[in-house]
């Protein structure tokens, strides 16, 4: 039994059927299958010149989303220019530029070889003027070198740019709870949403399905459809057919969302490497998942819970980096050996860190300002065996001691 | 930085810690530290004898249960008859009975062999027997033997018993979805709630830690408490230091979760065998947990969307059942070998099972009834996978197409 619907849609795909997952740059260049995104898109009509974008940052992530875009550029000439920047602090592989061989090569054979790029995307290691006459900029750095780029970029920014930010996260300080798109906006002056979901970079760039969420708030000075970027706009940049992008207002739940499930697979990585299995992992998901939202309620009330639950960037991404992924490592490793986090960090990831490590220091200094590390068990918990050696067999106990999430 | 609360705790628990995950049955004789738990449930008082509780079932899962239950028993005497019946079907093991083996080697050697059993639980193969006096009944047999096990109890139940299913899930029919609780009620006139969470049953049995959800409503003839089984009993019951219950009222939430997290596991398993990765693994859940909610909040309005994204028996369960099991190694194999559905549970299931397989075909067929499947893209997709060989490569297509979750 098929429904109409169902039924159309079964012919049109069969028996020559033109998807090609994961394989889909066959059609990258020939345009997409996917009809009913393209047409919507297509409606989208320009009272200005097309919007030219820059991509801030080549790391494996700052890479494959510099593609994503490029090939929408491509795909969009109505929306955008074709030639996407790139901005790549620069190196010598081989004494050769790494811009230079991403110009003529179209891979970066450093952080995401073996990948072809688009031969419209512009390697540019000069950051300023590499975002020259952009429209659009696109944040996707380290986190630890955000501030001297956005240090850099003071004063030369026109106050119409728009921004989304990459980056994963926000800063805890004293003060509270900062995200870095309002860093961003605080900084620069300039409108900041944001880019995340479950997104592991290597798989993305190989076009292997996956979805991801965007946020983005109209600013003030918003000159209108078609003058402006939106949410149709954000969604032509960086929807593929591999990559299923949904644009919500939501900027600081996919923000939280996004620092808060690493010290989540902190845990998880406990908990498997004390051999408790997969009922325990889902129960740590479960009530981390919790515990984000609680997060986001109590500091972001403008944040909807819905987010968190349905988006790619919610719980998505936390079963993503629940599955594996660095802070898992270095957890498990904590488990087993019983060294401390940071002599697992050292054995196993070669001078890079466990973000949630830091996160949950943070996140701790945070709730302990504002009394509140007591209904937050997990997050307290996890702080305290990485900081103060608690015990990590006392992990369930701790959980239900310190409280439920909803009472 | 600790907070007072926490200070007390970690004072408690350090430097003798006396918790023991997974070891937890060192204090099973001898009383649990889990203080607040027993103490709030110690409070608990009776006007009326203890009740007496008979668990169906002596399969892996109910065998487990009826484990967790004996222990409870033999620490709340104010609350529960210490003897707990568990009714076997009986087999003969070596020429001889199972009910034998497990009375005096307090091990079900055939379910649930190397874990030892409380030796307050009393197998007996008589079903009729076994539950003479029985104030709760907890039900725990394979779905597809309730209705013949359910037909010889008619008449022979006192309306004032109570009951818990642990059974997964619901029958769907062309009349519409039933909840097995609600079968149970129907047919034998006693109050039935449901207990489900991410609990795969050999890390229960070998007390590693986990989560698990009931739930409850309390009938027209509730008879008060102290008197009569309400949710303070219901977690005496169940909660075990290394299994932590929490009761609810929603039995339609955790039981269409319990059934539907099958039919997003196969999902799971076509991706994965594709070889997409975590990415897309991840958005089958996060797509298959909205179809969920969606379908709860459809044909059970009075179920809570908390209940979904907040219980183990929701997104937990859920998350266990997407990273293994019987659904996900089916769809897997038939990824990678191109088998159909049929061929490959033959392969791998030696004669079971993969419950999804049913699951979605009855989803199907009651939301075809519905005019509805395209509002379900996900779920109509795995049916049209398993039932009419769609290519399984054009599912993220015809999710994108047949319509998002939220519109």
């Amino acid at each position: 039994m098929i429904s109409r619907n169902t039924t159309t849609l079964l012919k049109r795909l069969s028996p020559t059927l033109r998807i090609a997952m994961p394989n889909s740059h066959l059609y990258a260049h020939h345009g997409s299958p996917f009809k009913r995104t393209e047409s919507t898109q297509s409606l989208i009509s320009l009272n200005r010149n097309p919007f030219k974008i820059t991509v801030i940052g080549s790391g494996n992530w700052g890479t494959t989303i510099a593609k994503v875009v490029a090939e929408n550029t491509q795909h969009f000439p109505h929306l955008f220019q074709k030639d996407v920047n790139m901005w790549v602090f620069q190196e010598k592989i081989d004494g050769e530029n790494l811009t230079d061989i991403i110009n003529t090569k179209h891979q970066n054979v450093k952080y995401l070889p073996n990948i072809d790029l688009p031969e419209n995307l512009i390697a540019n290691p000069d950051l300023l003027d590499s975002i020259k006459g952009a429209d659009i900029l696109v944040f996707n750095v380290p986190h630890q070198f955000l501030p001297k780029i956005v240090e850099s970029l003071k004063g030369q920014v026109k106050p119409w740019v728009r921004a989304i930010s990459c980056l994963k996260g926000f800063e805890v300080g004293k003060k509270g709870v900062q995200l870095l798109s309002s860093y961003i906006t605080d900084e620069l002056g300039i409108q900041c949403g944001a880019l995340s979901g479950a997104n592991l970079a290597p798989e993305v760039a190989k076009e292997h399905w996956s979805e991801t969420t965007v946020a983005y708030q109209l600013p003030k000075d918003y000159k209108g459809e078609g003058l402006d970027v939106d949410h149709k706009v954000l969604k032509a940049l960086f929807h593929r057919p591999y990559f299923h992008v949904n644009v919500i207002d939501d900027v600081a739940g996919i923000s939280i969302a996004g620092a808060l499930k690493n010290v989540v697979a902190l845990g998880c990585g406990f908990v498997e490497g004390l051999g408790w299995g997969n009922n325990a992992s889902a129960a740590i998901q479960r009530i981390g998942l919790g515990e984000i939202i609680k997060f986001g309620q109590t500091f972001f009330p403008e944040s909807r819970v819905q987010t968190y639950y349905q988006e790619s960037a919610g719980v998505a991404d936390l079963i993503t980096t629940c599955s594996g992924g660095r802070n898992v490592k270095v957890a498990k490793h904590m488990a087993k050996t019983k060294k401390n986090a940071f002599e697992a960090e050292k054995e196993l990831l070669n001078g890079q860190s466990a973000q949630g490590i830091i996160t949950c220091k943070e996140v701790h200094e945070w709730l302990y300002t504002c009394e509140m590390t007591d209904e937050f068990p997990l997050f307290e918990v996890v702080y305290q065996i990485v900081y103060n050696n608690f015990p990590m067999e006392g992990l369930p106990e701790m959980i239900e001691e310190l409280g439920p999430i909803e009472e």
